[in-house]
């Protein structure tokens, strides 16, 4: 990267004084603010001052001020992700795995696989059918985070076994996620792609894990959180030193209860303008049914997404997990047909 | 419509008993329900007790048993609409406004025009502009909701009659809003499609007066709105003998603040299986900034939506209102050739 | 008030301008500023520039620049309610409705009653009890806003008159909901007190109607209104010349289904810091079930709020509303003299 | 206790069949619930059939149900959680921490002390005060979990050894946060209380690590979780074989963004009705401002918590971390001396 992860934005926060703030009060938070390391510029206003700083770290600024004297609002005006961003690294990054390339101007990526791996043949006949299909990766769950206790969890380590298995016979680089940190490198020698899923996306010990290891990663996005926060979150497995990293948006929890979660689709152009990152859609567990997921799928293609993360098993009704929003291998098939034939007329790759 | 308004489905609500329930309160509970005119039917369980009830008001049976003893839960099973219920009335409706039909099979209908109407000059290049680009209606302000008493409210009366001039050169049917019972006539003179706006999606008394005018509404999704609630409130226009409405997803609100509101695009094919009206996007209001309305645009086409409603104004940058969120006259033409040609590619009319 | 309305806060906004924004970017900026008659000042800062506008209309100017070339964000520092606010106004408003005072200082108000008048019986029965009790004012609805159109709508003109006899009777004032501008002469006719209810807090021919009708206004929260949307819009009351506001905060729209609503009880202080209108609190929409309303409403209490309003009914069950959060008549007793032995024991009045 | 982990309630689910489900559509309904070891029990209504699947797994049921050919919809209808629920457990709780109760009938629990450890003197200096005015515990990160990774982390391993250090020298025992089941054992040798963060509520490797631990745990709600969530985020605790389960309630994410989140009161006597455990709350992360959070202290006591979580510092304007919510020591001391005036004016021990 051309940047030194430090760079300055500024002003980072401006600091609003009450109108009737006196001149020690003022005189307290410039010196707080010199204290901490960052330079305050004074903005006389018509009836109440304004107080800019400069730095890079506005949230530090906000806490340090936010409660002192005369203070009324301390508004950070910059963003507080560096490497991630695109306004510092306007080129976008192209994440490549065992051969696979994903981002901008490599080709629409789609990785297909059950949600959980139940068995050999479950996984072996869904993985041929997914690569004869033009899926470009497999999905496939050893590890399964579960709001239960008394769920399904995964067939652990049995499972990374067959994961290998399929790759070796059908070429598809494997994607498949971590729980925790003393499990990465269990997971990194099967895994081509790392997955860190929406209920640890601010689980910053497996945030470092993984950004230590070295394997390309992909960010689900937390269930609530905002997409600076996201950021945050692929910042901290950057500043690990691994720029290998994948967004995926997978649906916000919001009021709405009629679908599992509410697919946030405009959060594609918006990563694409705030950062150089890839970003994929994930309409099986946005959706939480089957018969939405085409319809978001192709709604994501249109949006500008990288590619696609879709839930497929050669039997949903027997699934151990999500079956009621996994694609049958048939429906996978003609999806994939339609998401072809979309992206041409798109004139994309 | 070829069903009863009345029709039932049933069980409507299955009343969950204690499992410390006594026979009393179990009889209770089955008093207060025949005495509202329903019948129960107890469901024995292994350990516990549930009753069944069948009947047409869902809610009503919640709330008069939801507090009796014994009772742990009530769980409506069944939807409360009934007139714009898809289960019940499985063909699309086509609303006609003008000569302009929007629905399944209709062809892809764009309602596009400036937030508020501002003047004749900016009107008349919009219209003229919008029409030859290939929009199918035209929609402008004259009443305009805003959440501080101190912002733009419209021109009123007179931009209803700036609205009919536009008509009048361009031949594009005017769809515009109205924020009051009593502004139903003045504005329905003029008006060939009334909006009802997201703040006064249960406006009850105003959907009511809409509902007995006798023009098409095109009705806003209520910003914290379920999409049972949204349409439920497409109900009581119904209810009200008027068959015509057009739904429009605009964002829902969520702890999103990148973006305006949050596009819930999932509800494009989800109204499409549950109700027969038709549905357009609205990416403007949804997202809040210009350059991600076209990427929203072409989103909604592939998500199945039977148009869209696009805030268009000559120069945006001096807009009165929501300029952030309006596409130049440029713009939009660009937007709709990649909309023909996302439809053609699609294979929709 | 001793304040003019029009009072600027300052600086109103401060614009952000890229790194690389050029000159006449920065200069087609302060263009725009002044041709809407507002006064820029440049900020410079180490590496980019920030424009502060001085004024007092925020959300205009932001509207304006938003999407300007070079711009990167424009951010609003003053609020935008200006004869709500404390800052111009600090001491407490108190609202006098038929000789009971609500606000700082003046006894803590409580507004018991049915949800809908039912009967005559029924309402005379509550009310006279809640009056032994110790409530100071009587709510009970005559027009309902229901989400369902088959639901129980109120009896309307005929519980106007029965709620009239009520105060007759017993001396308390009277809290009721108007639903549309057309019934405010009619409500006002017989109410104290004009309740705007949750669906309509963004319905601005309303909100203007009843300022415009001298008569106290009691102003639910919006289902998804911030606290600043919610202060705007008594805003839009009290510009209409009407300064009698109280607040009633009743529970907001969340992800959380457990409850009806999210009781939001840390508006009560945050409403006292930002406003001198009085808030009472709501804890049986908020919550929607019985059992949890008299804890929400001690909590409401040491929150310090000015009042409740609370659902009382002489039998819950029987309700043809909201009776699972309805209090019994022996239940609002107990929780009066909860509430009173709180409020001594806190040392209020 | 008493029951059987497994103990069903029943019916589970409900499963309801399209009013055009054929026979055949029904058959393999019931064929597939009983493969997964159910037993089905079919409902006849009068249009249409509903099936009732009695079991102690209604997320599974559902997931196989949910998308067969004829079914509408499955509808859970029993809590998916047990041990930690109050149904089968009725007594409360009580935790014990180095001689500290916690729970209904144990007096009052108030955990103070800073958000991070800084310094020896910050941390000494804050551990007498807050023992001093009367908190039973000690809260205090020495591993912090930080949104951005240029934030202040906690000084780690030192930090333990102070909050050893302020043990011994007041005798309060010490709440402190573990990010990762790597360092469970390293925080356990200190903490007598480990508490699980926001962030971490649905991490499920932790909480099954803290499990294990035979330490007490303290548990922060989700940021987005429901209560049913949250309660089974703790069944992944006691089904470890460790019941010392404290909840806390510190805010959920909403659209509000004026308060850091939203303190969510009712979930308080929600949880003593649905469980057995305790409840603490936490009005410094709650609300985010210092001046909000002795409203929302006391409003937790009225409203029935068991304890709260409090931070404090002796120079809040210094804090490296949440500053702007932390009471200065005198603060901390006022407020406690409200508590217990509070405390005994309910009745409370």
């Amino acid at each position: 990267m051309s940047h030194a992860p430090g760079a300055v934005c500024s002003p980072a926060v401006l600091i609003l004084m009450s109108h009737q703030a006196t001149r020690d009060e003022v005189d307290n938070v410039i010196r707080h603010v010199r204290e901490h390391g960052f330079e305050p510029i004074e903005l006389p206003g018509t009836d109440r001052l304004a107080i800019g700083v400069l730095g890079s770290n506005p949230g530090l600024i906000r806490d340090v001020v936010a409660a002192l004297p005369g203070v009324v609002d301390a508004v950070p005006v910059s963003k507080p992700y560096k490497q991630v961003g695109r306004e510092w690294h306007p080129a976008p990054t192209v994440v490549e795995a065992a051969g696979v390339r994903i981002g901008a101007g490599a080709g629409f990526a789609v990785a297909a696989g059950p949600c959980a791996v139940e068995s050999r043949d479950q996984l072996l006949e869904t993985a041929r059918s997914v690569r004869a299909a033009g899926a470009s990766l497999l999905r496939g769950g050893a590890f399964k985070p579960r709001t239960s206790p008394y769920s399904f969890r995964g067939l652990g380590p049995a499972a990374l076994d067959l994961l290998g298995e399929a790759r070796a016979e059908t070429g598809l680089p494997v994607v498949t996620e971590v729980l925790s940190p003393g499990d990465v490198e269990q997971v990194a020698a099967v895994a081509d792609i790392l997955q860190i899923g929406t209920r640890n996306a601010q689980n910053f010990a497996l945030l470092e894990a993984v950004g230590g290891s070295g394997k390309p990663v992909l960010l689900k996005r937390g269930l609530s959180n905002t997409v600076e926060e996201w950021l945050l979150s692929a910042e901290h497995v950057v500043s690990q030193g691994n720029s290998q990293v994948i967004l995926c948006e997978r649906g916000i929890r919001t009021f709405e209860t009629a679908t599992r979660n509410t697919l946030d689709l405009s959060a594609v152009p918006l990563i694409h303008s705030l950062s150089h990152l890839p970003i994929l859609v994930d309409p099986s567990h946005a959706t939480g049914h089957r018969q939405l997921v085409p319809s978001m799928a192709l709604a994501a293609v249109a949006a500008g997404a990288d590619g696609l993360l879709v839930e497929v098993h050669p039997n949903p009704d027997e699934a151990l997990s999500d079956g009621a929003q996994s694609l049958t291998l048939d429906q996978f098939r003609s999806l994939m047909e339609d998401v072809r034939h979309l992206i041409a007329a798109l004139g994309r790759a």
